[in-house]
């Protein structure tokens, strides 16, 4: 069941997030924290550092630093079980860049609906609706994924496609290396190649995100209507920019015949896994893999066709600081909130969680990464 | 905010659903109902009779008459405002064709992900994951629809694609008048045949069903986690056998510059649609527009590895009656879902919503049509 | 936080309610089910008999069976963690009863506030608002009780006060043996004149009802806004009738002085009980004890001045079957409110409750009792 | 149904608190915001001045200047319809205080329930069982309070009792002159005497409030679990040092006939007030009334047994500032939590809510006064 309330995230772990971006500060609660856990401030910070703007000339330069402090909930180095209060003031206000558009409308942007639904907006680089929101649940997920991380649960990430240009073959070590997140060194170049392409014809292009979730055990997620896909679908498709997302085989699925697409089952582990770990709605112990379609930054400087607030047509050229292309930024973000879902998953049913996890130093990246692209494969044949 | 309560969907309209496949009845309540609303009990029974097994040679021929009765909330047929209950009582129940598999994980099913999660499972034609779940949520859904329609929202649904064959017009008389509710005759008779090449082969295939939303006011939406778009994704996602959702240029988008992905603003609409409809989270006044990735039935009648409860390696073929491909019957339930989603979005924030609405009887379906077509052909060449 | 659906209890275990006093049914959905538990139909039937009407010559004549039937949820005698339906139909309709008063506000009924908020209502016993929306409290918490009572929980409940005459002694075994259910047969005789003679002058009496839950281990309730007496207080005062509710020394408190009140600890237990079993919103250990006033009956035979759906003034005499005392009847809601709130406090942070719990068969009732009655001599001296 | 954040309060309209007595902060974020209303700080200041410590020689002397400012949700001082952050950072922490009875449990505080709920607490000054938490209730509360005056919903409240010594009158004017906030000048002397008497013995004394809440409409609350009377019991016993609660004639109900206590309807008004403005669980235009029995402070300074973490049995002498008795700085707090009581059942239904409303300078309050106190009178004989 969705709540009323629109800036909250879960059901027994709940983060809500406040701020805007030219704002005082953007901020967060956590509520449903259990008590006398370690809170460790600095992987948090780590986290943020990873979503921070200015990090490669491919994004964009504001420059914040993105300091992130606890108001409450946390005493002597451990959570007490009570609301844990965290806050980044703003720093790089830079509210002259708007002025200019405060009348207008951006195309792709949320101020025509904004406007429309509100009767006003806080127009300074986009107010509630700006990507600076997304750092307050980058903070959250960084302390969620602090959680699973003890209990066996690892997430990877990275971009399969930049510009509509694909990777063919997945090296982990080589994610962390290049600014794009993508993960072939054979095509990194001419991924990289199409996003300075578009910088330099002040356009921007978009990409396909997947993330893999490992270690889950077998059980998470609800029938119905509160199916673990369900969810992490609802929770990815609430960051700005994502216009699809699909588990295992996706969309190729429906492409599948019966006997090609069903798992077969073998030792309580599953031959393929075109289903993406996820059988009714339910964890089935395999990884869970997901793909976010991400659309070109709506921001761009080449001249558009747009109205204002009285329903004038103008043209419009923006200006300012922006990524030609979210998806690498936006990795971070989508770790995040599948960090919240699944860790809010555990605690919805801890009492039917197995005691013994996984340990994530067992993993076998290279196994699971064959049986990862055999998927794609197929997928693209 | 998802809710611990994973059998209710809605916030201000809260639907709760109940009932396994063979157990005494499958139902529903609806709570947040307002009151004095004129109840159509036909109408939901019209809306029973589409996803209704046994309506052609290519669905399951389970005989369910699937009649539904009011058991409290409506007096002199209007609502009163407190909860309308509907139940309907099972009746073709052969618990015998469960009683082989009782033991068995079938392959692409719950049953293993049950099994393991609950300790045991009502083994009877999936119980409570079974698409007979479903009968709930339309019958919800239609009087969600019955509501919308009052303020001018209108929903059309067909298949796009069957076992990979894709339409290439949409004939909106041709949809309801072909078993598999695709939309376009060109194509159907390949579509049939695929499909009843797989029943020979005793397989399933998949689809790609589509859904339109046609007379949303702008404002529908909540920024931040209760975006629209992330809404009809966690509410289509739920439904048994969605693997993938994608909105507007959904995953094509992740191939396009900014330049051409952003819809240009004229005169308070949007020259072509590639957002779908909703930008930032908020209808933006166009249609809406979502697919959904169906997978090939998971039960098929020809021999697959799996194992049993003991962990033992076995075959199984599975019997019984069974839809060979799942698309045309999910459309009823794709729309319900959507309506659940969209009244309750209206719901939710009905003071913000405006007085005046669309006359339903105006839409030019056929310039719809043209432009619906002109960003399928973009998305696919 | 209270959710917006008026009609759901709970948070972890979510009971709603749905049916009118005569309409076709009057039900429940209970979801948040643990599964593999044992399910005891005939002690959910049995609690329904302690609050069925026709049971002595002190409460309504009206006929009702009240057989309870399961329509999901529950597979082979044990249930299966998905929703549990329950329903009784309604037998004994007598509309006829109400036809007169139509158009007529009841004092001390719901009729005007129904009226003015809905625009009408289903004016047939009072439709929604009748006490017989109890039963499906008493079904659900009868289900709660049976979980309570294997984690060593344990109810007891007694009218303290009838009709201003206050019982001055405990006898538990008395208790099930009056028609009153009052705890002190010295007064029995006083107090059930008072209710005959209320009956003979077409009157009714109210009566204090008294609640006690043993058992609870340290640590359920949360601070702040959900306080264990929060949460019971707002149970409580959701039932038709009580005006007012009070935890261990209760409003006697605001006339004791700081070094009286507070409860002196030793041994890990408290020496009195004055902040009735709770500390900060949180159980300390002790028994819970709270107290409600109950109005008396609305419904009464005598003359009333009133007005008319017109606004005309008008009198009337209300016919029907009435209870003269609603407080015996009462007990079995106010115990399954209690049970409701309890066991979903439980669940809620069931990794926080102990193991090993309370042997139910171990309490000390007398000496219970003891301390009980210092309690309440204390607070009327 | 209350929900699983213990934390947040509201269903329409959220609040979520956060920090402790002696960390780093404590503040608030409002979600369920309309947009475009005016917002003033100023007023909400006000309110936390009427809250804050040291006011006069009666209450404790911890000097803080409680300042609050506000983070987001603000722009061009109107709310934007996005979460409303406030903060007050915490100036003079005196820790040095909580260090000798760091490991002791006080009698009457929440010190024993959390450190065996959590494991261990913040004991600094009672950490999230502080009453300081209060200052963020009535923060929010202050803003609901701009919001309902707007539509002629006025909040009065007083004590009715301190130390057992009962006010005889209600002078509204005289409420505001005195530290006790009491309402009789008559027995004010002997009020102030009883409690310098609990100073000068190191004990405390407790008291009976009042709130009453005019010019409501028709049709606030909802029937069954939602009833507005539950809503108020529960947002009133959220608060520390509450022990009960009543409505109207509350347990004087529980003595009355029911010809004496149903309140005959003339003219749609109700000639008596036994109902405290509420039937059926919905608001019926009149005045509604309640009363909150307020425990003794439960920090005294006069020898009390305890025990510490060990289990040993020790003596405890409290030090530190403490006020005698809360209930006149629990005024403002209670009143805030009736506020966003009432604002949340009103946003919660805004569409059943009438246009025109009371406006708030035509309130007779001396012939409300004279009702009032005849029901006071009547109780009490």
């Amino acid at each position: 069941m969705l709540h009323t309330s629109p800036n909250t995230f879960g059901r027994s772990l709940r983060v809500i997030t406040f701020g805007e971006s030219h704002g005082t500060a953007v901020g967060l609660v956590i509520d449903g924290v259990k008590p006398g856990l370690p809170f460790d401030l600095t992987a948090i910070q780590q986290e943020l550092d990873l979503r921070r703007p200015g990090q490669s000339d491919l994004v964009t330069s504001r420059s914040e630093k993105d300091l992130i402090q606890v108001l409450s909930g946390v005493f002597e180095e451990h959570t007490t079980g009570h609301p844990i209060a965290m806050v980044v003031f703003n720093e790089n206000h830079q509210i002259g860049d708007y002025e200019a558009i405060k009348h207008i409308f951006r195309p792709g942007h949320a101020d025509f609906t904004y406007d429309k639904k509100y009767g006003f907006r806080d127009y300074r680089g986009g107010g509630r609706a700006s990507g600076r929101e997304t750092l307050a649940r980058v903070a959250a997920g960084a302390w969620a994924k602090q959680q699973l991380t003890a209990i066996g649960v690892a997430f990877k990430s990275f971009n399969r496609e930049i510009a509509g240009i694909a990777c063919k073959v997945i090296d982990w070590d080589f994610v962390q290396k290049n600014p794009l997140r993508v993960c072939d060194p054979g095509v990194f170049h001419a991924q990289r190649a199409a996003v300075e392409a578009a910088m330099d014809a002040k356009d921007s292009v978009g990409g396909i995100s997947e993330i893999h979730i490992c270690g889950l055990p077998v059980g998470l997620g609800d029938p119905v209507f509160s199916k673990l896909d369900a969810m992490l679908a609802y929770a990815c498709m609430s960051i700005g920019g994502v216009k699809g997302v699909e588990f295992g085989a996706g969309f190729e699925a429906a492409r599948m015949c019966g006997s090609q697409h069903n798992d077969a089952i073998a030792n309580d582990s599953f031959c393929a896994n075109n289903a993406g770990g996820i059988l009714g709605g339910i964890s089935n112990g395999d990884v869970v893999i997901l793909r976010l379609a991400v659309k070109p930054t709506s921001s761009i400087g080449s001249r558009q066709k747009t109205i204002d607030w009285s329903g004038q047509e103008v043209e419009i050229e923006i200006q300012g600081r922006h990524d030609p292309c979210i998806a690498p930024r936006l990795l971070p973000v989508a770790e995040a909130m599948c960090a919240l879902a699944i860790y809010d998953a555990w605690l919805t049913q801890s009492e039917l969680m197995p005691e013994t996890v996984s340990d994530i130093s067992d993993y076998d990246w290279d196994s699971i990464e064959e049986i990862l692209l055999k998927i794609w494969d197929e997928t693209k044949k």
